[in-house]
């Protein structure tokens, strides 16, 4: 297999799902870039997010959760800005050409692309140390894209499905033990809010996805809308798997873990209503947390009235280095 | 320096030359995605092109260099589509961060985005091994993008400044020696050819960049338009550096080298009276070298009627693995 080999193996596999009558590309893999059409009136929404072997995902990884996951965390971030996914772009090194590990990490990824209908337009193949990058674009009504800026005092600050328990599964397999297979799934197959950002698309006052945890996510929003908030910790929906841990264990889970690609948002409170029948047609638990403050920082209130703060906010690549 | 800390550096230093009436992206680097307003009546045209230490340049390169050349080889690709660059996304991966390295390659990376008018809108900063993915964006009017297909029997080839500087500077390099200052340049700092890209829309009938090898890249441009390709060898620019080689020595560096950025393109023998303005509006040589062929493969013509046939067609980067 060489490197064209490789390429037209993954095309196939990844767009194998592509009916002929979806609007396509005009000229996809093959040439020296891609052409595409932006639909008349809309807008364009671009994220490129990388994934290293050692860092994102540890070397036992499968080749088919990889390729899922690299795909999924750039779809997280289209969901966070509300976006529909329509093409993305594969840049893919790898230290050798193993057909088996091509055929299950296309497959991972065909799984992913063909649920959330995104077509592989290009990319690139290198020989190097295991690393994804994946650059997915898609397409949003003028004005409706969901920004972290943009929240108010008094907004509802929502939050999708359970978090905490990528991290705990992370934990768990660092100290020998066998997470729960629930823990397992949302490590490495987390499931982009594609329908959820779509009904909030023009909706919500602001949207981030949780990659780097709730605390440090919720902080942005706070940062780029120019306020603060206040999250109620006895209101944090709790994954079964969580339940048994110690409150404060569990609270780092889920407001420093991380990796969840969940949506957090700010709400209108006029629009809370609505959040019954969107976390229906999503499928998803919506889960009213706290508020957007005009204050300028981000409180976790305790049921006794004291207050938490999380040992770590987040992942910082680079946290040690001095300028 | 911390994640924040870097992409900030980044963004105002290669940014920093963008005059507040330049069309800008709607929303840049800072939230989960970016937002882009594709030009009315305009295509998009997208390219991904991934460097990686010790693969794409070594370890003793300077970050200047790796900048400039990491966004060079990707405006290479929108110059061989007659594309005109727009918005570029940077996806970075360091060992470690040092203020200093990063200083120096977005100060390379700066030099070519602001002499190509490219907005760095958003990215990805992780650590791991060196390497660095971009992903490039520009536009052509509809119908207007050069492929490879496309060539017609009868076309002129034609190739603009010169190749096998790049590979000779490479090997020379390989072997202790010093290489002349243009060959290092031309490894280094090659020039995408964006100009001439876009004097090429719409006119030349198949078009590609010379990153593999002209013969090996020629050879793309005759099988996507279903023909073959006479080079005639005698009618190659040569460089002054390789002049003095043994011509198989210098052929080889010529057709096989790679690394060159120049663009080969098929055009209509009706269209040759424009090549000499093209030359002078694009500031670079334009040389006819052979034509496209009703046969089936690219044939390079020796002067005394012979054949000659490279050693290797082109760089592929997983030549040894069986599928």
């Amino acid at each position: 297999m060489n490197e064209f080999e490789l390429i037209n193996q993954l095309q196939s596999r990844v767009n194998g799902w592509m009916p002929a009558e979806v609007e396509s590309a005009l000229l996809g893999i093959g040439d020296d870039a891609a052409v595409l059409q932006c639909p008349a009136g809309q807008q364009l929404v671009v994220t490129v997010d990388t994934l290293v072997e050692g860092v994102h995902f540890v070397p036992q990884s499968s080749a088919a959760d990889i390729g899922f996951k690299a795909l999924a965390v750039n779809l997280s971030d289209l969901a966070a800005m509300g976006a529909t996914p329509a093409w993305f772009f594969l840049a893919l090194t790898l230290p050798e050409v193993s057909p088996r590990w091509i055929d299950a990490f296309s497959h991972g990824l065909s799984v992913l692309s063909e649920q959330s209908r995104i077509q592989l337009c290009g990319g690139d193949t290198t020989s190097g140390p295991l690393s994804v990058t994946i650059t997915a674009m898609g397409l949003v009504n003028p004005g409706e894209a969901l920004t972290r800026g943009g929240a108010r005092p008094g907004d509802l600050v929502v939050v999708s499905g359970f978090c905490g328990l990528a991290s705990y599964a992370l934990k768990q397999i660092e100290q020998g033990a066998r997470p729960a297979e629930k823990a397992v799934q949302a490590m490495n197959r987390p499931e982009p809010r594609l329908k959820l950002g779509r009904l909030l698309a023009g909706k919500a006052n602001a949207c981030i996805d949780i990659s780097d945890g709730l605390a440090a996510d919720l902080a942005h929003i706070a940062k780029a809308s120019g306020l603060g908030a206040e999250i109620e910790l006895w209101r944090l929906p709790v994954p079964a798997e969580l339940a048994g841990l110690p409150q404060v264990d569990r609270w780092e889970h889920q407001l420093s873990g991380g990796d969840d690609y969940e949506l957090c948002f700010a709400l209108s409170p006029e629009r809370a209503v609505e959040l019954k029948e969107w976390a229906e047609q999503a499928d998803v638990e919506l889960t009213v947390i706290g508020r957007i403050t005009s204050g300028s920082d981000v409180q976790f209130l305790r049921e006794d009235g004291g207050r938490f703060s999380p040992a770590r906010r987040g992942f910082d690549h680079f946290p040690g280095v001095q300028a």
